[in-house]
């Protein structure tokens, strides 16, 4: 699946005429006011969502079957679009994918309510799931696509899996974004992580050994 | 700073006679009690705590600053204990530290007590603070002494950044066992990741074009 096919997703709201997208609009930044004044997503429920943007709950209801898909899409609009692919080299697509997981950890370190929302997300198995399926399955699809052009024009050895290839340049970058607060995240790391995974840590004389 | 400086810890409950350590396991089997019964942490005081250990609150406070602390040695007892070192090579300690990694990850799946815990704690920064302090940035310095040592012998590219390094052993690791529960984590992974890692993910024909 590419990421253009991804969007739109299949559970997400149904998009109308303007006056219905104003509405929507007024929905995502009444639950974002809400996470601002440090509401607990526990006790975000759609009555005080709907009473913030002032809308009926039904308006709601008619958008988001619950109060997890709405949080998913407020995720969502707050992130960074997911990015276009070059095409160029698997390493230039990895690379892009790389710098907008490099600048999704910048965002939720510059703002309090994004890393706030992101710790209260992974604590609530629900909306935990929702994301996962909407927003991190499709980014490791694509990212598998672009390994498996790789793999067919040569610049990925053949004989590794591709799961675990994946995880060798992802990991490096979720760790310091996601995992590692206080970790460096200086322009050019994608590329450095990139061409460090490709070319491996053993020193090129005994490459042989 | 080794392993074995790292404990006791400067912070950590004073060992006294026997009868001083039954009370400091009934102490910390009633934290874990509390979990099962699936108590959210932050209901879960140190009065609460007294009460179900059928201890007073002093004999607590003799021990732990606070909460905070109490449950981050909590976690610490219920998770395997920090592996021996081979010190045969760099590459034989990295795998140890991996397979480590991978154990933890197997008992957060197998127990939703540890995966409970787990999650509620990163959604405290106090007790994510303790618990990074104590835990992680103690393995974490463990790590960049082996890979330290693997620049000396020239098991390790000289060129290559330390944390950097560091990162793309681990990072692999730690996605999969705590980023990806739906992630395989197989007997042998920590040799393939290691090695992997170190031989790089070109194509060895291509490693000098």
């Amino acid at each position: 699946m590419s990421l253009a096919e991804s969007r739109p997703r299949p559970d997400g709201p149904v998009r109308g005429r303007p006056r219905s997208e104003a509405v929507e609009r007024a929905i995502l930044e009444g639950v974002m006011k809400l996470l601002e004044d440090g509401v607990p997503l526990a006790e975000l429920s759609i009555e005080r969502v709907a009473r913030t943007a002032g809308v009926g709950k039904a308006t709601i209801y008619r958008r988001w079957s619950g109060k997890e898909e709405l949080f998913v899409d407020v995720i969502r609009a707050a992130e960074p679009p997911d990015p276009e692919l070059p095409g160029t080299s698997m390493r230039d697509d990895l690379v892009v994918l790389l710098e907008s997981l490099r600048q999704r950890g910048l965002l939720s370190r510059a703002s309090v309510i994004m890393h706030n929302a992101y710790a209260q997300m992974k604590s609530s198995p629900k909306i935990w799931t929702a994301y996962h399926a909407n927003v991190i399955r499709p980014r490791r699809e694509l990212g598998r696509e672009v390994l498996r052009r790789g793999q067919l024009n040569g610049e990925l050895r053949a004989d590794v899996d591709l799961d675990l290839a994946n995880d060798m340049f992802v990991g490096p970058m979720l760790v310091r974004s996601v995992m590692r607060p206080d970790a460096d995240l200086p322009e050019g790391l994608a590329e450095e992580i990139v061409d460090t995974v490709l070319q491996g840590l053993r020193p090129v004389s005994s490459t042989f050994s």
